[in-house]
């Protein structure tokens, strides 16, 4: 299959050198012109030109924003995409923002799937992640080779594109209020004299989860850099959450605490740590030591 | 070894039987004469008949206020116990309260070992709880037999014996929180047309956690009764983590979001219903129908 | 001087009547015609031709949706309004909107005031308004005898246009703060058997404030309907506040309180009583009846 | 009248001296010996002591703690109280608490009103207080002409004494949250490049109130040293608000965020801080400099 791909970053990478691997033939674009080394890939003018010849064409980008100006700034690749193509949106953005990218690929007789992806890098390049898929059944269908290149499995969530959103962020911001919740009970604890190398194994070990020993892992040593993924990127998925809250009218208080904390992380320099770094900003208002 | 056994409710009976199981000969007392029927054990006519010939005396109830009844109450069993006895108290206590019981113990010349249990009735049955340990080294090693009986394993944290009550009162804190944080996350899916089961699945996938499956489970099902554990301990025990956070100077935002939801629950008549129920309380401020 | 004037509701209707009484030519627009009849002004037939031959536009419209819509939509009147001209926008609106303004009448070569207001219906009536004004100085200049029309003086806030909307969303933020605290003070007090107007009394007292008898009033007797301002406009503007302090990267715990509680609101259907309607859902959290 | 007065602190010393100067025989007793003088009063030797001859003994302390060990420690004042005499409680306490001391006091046929007071060290001096007087008719009787010595009027609540403290701890939750409010709304001003100050003048006269002005002024100023009311006082009365809404069954949530904030000074070392300095905590989750 003809695939554009654009967004080499930290995901995108390991995504597209599996899509090659897999061996369909990938055209991709990215903003800074190094990541696209070392890829068997034909390397694209522009987003427009990586668009041109696609069946597929996948976007992999850190937000809103960065998916607009690609799809209709200049040379953007909406307007170049064919008629009877599809896109397939793995970034993680919000709920209205995909939306309205399913209305505009409609007008213009495109497809579109909204497939954003649970799992960091290192699950990406061993092709273990997660994909999350929602949109019109053909569409999902024509993606589905890529699918298989990138994940283990794929989740379909109907024909509502932004549904997938939905989870996704839901998911993300289950993970914050995880790192949430531990930090503060390891907050608690150190300042009872409990240490929280051990808390974290014992929480692991009631949860049972991979997730809490992990994040509780980084949180209890206080070891945030270098960022898995960057805590303002959680900035951003907390905000995204919070607006699809918004929109359904259903308060998320947890979530409220999560972007407070968040924010004043950013405001306080730590926007490119992990965002594990809830932690940090947890221990400080106990008045602990952070360094 | 000679065991007194005080508080037979839904978790103490089955550990009582487990107890007697392992050979120990037992002398129990419950609030309510029934719950010792079919036991082999001696049942004794007060808390202080319990307490006076016993090597370990056993209290597993429901608050401070009844640890401290039984103790220091009428025919309280804190002056029967023997000098050199040991106090195995595995309810789910405060911090001050624990502190207090060291002393009292302490300065009556008997040993005091905190030891709460993580796990639910049918754990407690299989005799799989995980019990956390702290006190006196030699008073914890009298225990262990005893702790052999009920569970999978000790997790022992030290001589300081309120570090155990700390560590499970933030464990079932973080288990309170997934509660919040699923509740938050499938109000917002559902409002935005995705059903909880699903969600629930996806999210226990995510996070590979029995907690996750089982209590997402019934938040997604609206399912909360019969309790497996009344909300109205899981507002205790929100209540006495706060207290613990409060002594340390270190704040729970979620900690608190937690609370105000309890308190609303119990409020409106939910008191009885499973600590899960937070989910209710969630899915009414959505405007979601509940029933 | 010639004013377009575009909004004629709750509030733009009494203003736009002082500006009129004040001996200006003013042309008006407004969606739905009849809300200009017995108005001594000229009736456009759309936004573009309000603002055609004005000096200055005012516009007093719900939202950042409506102002979009009415200056850049069909028959827009940003295109019609003179070069040299000036938007006055007393609208409360949000700060990277407002930000947006300032480059869209720049660009075009014409002025820009942002100049909300604080003040009810009541007080637009009587021309008792506060005018909060930012802008380049001649554009405010040139608002002047505007201003004097419709308040009792302009507070000025230097050049920056947006920061004139940043105190007018912090002001209302302070508002709905104090009738959030009455009502969760009112809501224990009546709980322990206090009578919420007596209640009201004393801390009207105790504040020595207007705000706080007026709004307290209304929360003490759960009198919410008619609403004076409706609570999907104060969902709105706390939506804007956070918005604000997101991008200024400041938390506000307390605002994401009620913005929580107006979501709740606006899910069970009371987007339409009065914002002091929080105090509805306060009282129904803690059990108590409201009707 | 023959009075007994325990407590001669910021609040209790110029009290004391209002209710010698109206011309009552006072018996003072204080922990530290040295506030006791110049006061035409006889010193005591101890609670007991000054509790012996008084037919109104006033106590007005810094905690529920302060005044237990008076009333019920070595030397107490409960018992050396005669019988037909009042307690009249001018602290701070909390709610079960108070209602502990009704009880005690008429198991021993005395009378006790609960009478906390608003205002602070100056408008004591100034006899310029507002009692909060509930108890047994009969014994607010007694205590009338205590009360004009030291007030502008008396607030009577009904028999029930700890309704009183009810209303005073919800009186000082709303303070707190209109400093935390201002806090946050500076918080982001400031971030937007606006004047505290001036932001404080402006809601100063939005909110016509002396507590916004005074507070507004501090938080705007940053100026927290020397304390009119020392933070750690305000973290108790949150705490005991708190405490008085979870006896009511009734969610305070911004009490929960003042709280935590009030937990993160003290544990930073702000304690003895004026209780405005909630606005320092806000501004440094903001990220901006507060010295």
């Amino acid at each position: 299959m003809r695939i554009g791909f654009i967004g080499l970053g930290q995901m995108g990478r390991p995504i597209a050198e599996n899509v090659i691997a897999a061996g369909h033939r990938v055209t991709v674009w990215n903003r800074t012109l190094e990541k696209t080394k070392g890829l068997e890939a034909t390397v694209a003018s522009g987003p427009a030109d990586a668009a041109r010849a696609a069946e597929v064409l996948v976007t992999m980008l850190s937000d809103d924003r960065a998916v607009e100006e690609v799809l209709f700034g200049r040379e953007g690749a909406a307007t170049a995409l064919p008629e009877g193509a599809v896109h397939a949106s793995m970034s993680t953005i919000g709920v209205p923002f995909s939306r309205r990218l399913a209305v505009a690929h409609a007008n213009a007789g495109q497809g579109y799937v909204a497939c954003p992806v649970f799992g960091r890098p290192d699950m990406a390049a061993e092709g273990q992640l997660r994909v999350l898929a929602a949109g019109d059944p053909g569409a999902v269908e024509r993606c589905r080779s890529l699918f298989k290149a990138v994940g283990q499995g794929v989740i379909e969530l109907g024909e509502a594109p932004e549904r997938a959103n939905v989870v996704k962020l839901l998911g993300n911001f289950l993970i914050a209020s995880a790192i949430e919740s531990l930090a503060e009970a390891f907050a608690v604890g150190r300042k009872h004299g409990l240490d929280a190398e051990r808390l974290n194994e014992i929480y692991a070990g009631l949860f049972g989860s991979p997730i809490y020993r992990s994040y509780g892992g980084l949180v209890a040593e206080g070891r945030y850099q270098p960022a898995g993924f960057a805590l303002e990127h959680g900035l951003k998925d907390t905000r995204l959450a919070l607006e699809a809250a918004d929109e359904a009218e259903a308060p998320m208080p947890v979530a409220g605490v999560i972007h407070d904390h968040y924010l004043s992380a950013v405001a306080r320099g730590l926007g490119d740590h992990d965002w594990a770094a809830l932690g940090q900003v947890v221990a400080e208002a106990a008045g602990l030591r952070t360094d």
